[in-house]
């Protein structure tokens, strides 16, 4: 299921979305006055291996394509975000031979909260992303640059029922483990997120819906102990996700021995 | 050390700056047509337990005030942010008879980075963050901002020379732990955290400098499985430094005995 004509803007983002090669790409725009060195040249080099031919455009009309977003000089027209099945992320979770890890956002608010968290989700290399498509933010050309083009690399499922979604992957025997703030929540390190998993994270206002809580195996907590009562969704996001990536042995790390010579502090 | 007239702009920031007492605070301004409701209400009690009688302004004095950022309607007039000394944030570990636990950031620029690393180390509870003063961002209205006011609470030393700083920590016992990324270093969940420990930040753009890295004690990385090479500074410090507060058993946190009777998944 692929949306209408888009737009990418950012250089990282235009870059990773030339790289993943998952969107029909139209055009290649680089704001007149762009020096051509640094990553602006692997972009460019990007857009040839893909035998698209970069062209200069007015800053002015870049200003007006990114609708007033800091474009960096750069600018993809693409089709719409690729979205996939849910089924899809099970399935790579099955072709990598590993327990799902998978990522659900309900109805989260912010494009730049949700870069951060998808990037996150490409860096401890989850197998999915579940959303909602209506109430909550989707796959926008903010969410993009705010991801620095992970998401171009995820699998990312939009839903019409975030718990019916929930259901399926409890019926295919993934945990779900939602992340809540208060006192009488367990903390994160006493659960065993080393098994098939999706973890929850509620908006960045009201938190998880009460269904959608409901629908949870379990709730876990980060601990706080400062003055300000709430995190940012996206540092609960990192955290738990890197927490539950750990508990699996950094898997499919390539690096996974690297270091173990070194002395233990 | 103070330094002069200032604002806190934005309602967390200014609601924190108010309850934490350490600023002086010479006007507390609404924006005119501001509902008072919620924490607008909160701010309006704080400001009158300090005596103060909040003032409306016309919105456009206070764009000027907050230099044309997001607002929300509130600002205040305060003293510089009050910087503390190294030796302060020692004696503080001492006074709570904990093992230090602090931050050390070298040169991070972006005001929303360092506030969100800023806010997570309040939540972790730590004793204290040392910066160095010239070419880094300082304690700016923005980075009170971004930290939703939790910069109020922390103790943050301002130092000539991050390097002279790490010295005489470890002088006084504190082993430095470096982030960094790359293939050849130890993954973070290897070092034994549980100690008397400073967690070092390097730039965004640049990470450490070279003499900075060198007087760590032992580098760390996050182990990172996506297609995008690095993490935000601001998502590498949160996990770090939750990681860092788990091994040393969420000291302090109100409710550690929270959930221990959950059902372990």
């Amino acid at each position: 299921m692929t949306t209408t004509g888009d737009v990418v803007y950012g250089r990282w983002a235009a870059l990773e979305t030339l790289r993943a090669g998952r969107r029909a790409v139209q055009g290649v725009l680089l704001a007149e006055g762009v020096e051509e060195k640094g990553i602006i040249t692997d972009i460019m080099a990007a857009a040839q291996h893909s035998g698209l031919v970069p062209k200069k455009i007015q800053r002015r009309m870049m200003d007006d394509l990114a609708k007033g977003a800091n474009h960096q000089g750069v600018v993809l027209r693409v089709a719409g975000y690729p979205y996939v099945e849910l089924a899809d992320i099970l399935a790579f979770a099955r072709e990598r031979n590993e327990r799902p890890f998978i990522v659900l956002l309900d109805l989260l608010q912010d494009p730049q909260n949700v870069g951060t968290v998808l990037r996150v989700a490409d860096s401890v290399g989850v197998h999915g992303v579940v959303m909602q498509d209506r109430r909550g933010v989707s796959v926008t050309p903010a969410v993009v640059n705010a991801s620095s083009g992970a998401v171009e690399h995820l699998r990312i499922a939009q839903v019409t029922n975030l718990v019916q979604a929930m259901k399926t992957l409890k019926e295919n025997g993934v945990w779900l483990v939602g992340l809540d703030v208060g006192p009488n929540i367990v903390p994160i390190d006493r659960a065993d997120l080393n098994m098939p998993i999706g973890i929850v994270l509620g908006s960045e206002g009201e938190g998880m819906r009460r269904l959608v809580r409901d629908t949870c195996d379990l709730m876990v907590t980060l601990p706080m102990r400062g003055h300000v009562d709430s995190l940012n969704v996206s540092t609960v996001g990192a955290v738990a996700l890197y927490e539950a990536w750990k508990a699996r042995g950094w898997e499919g790390w390539a690096h996974a021995g690297a270091g173990t010579e070194a002395p233990k502090a």
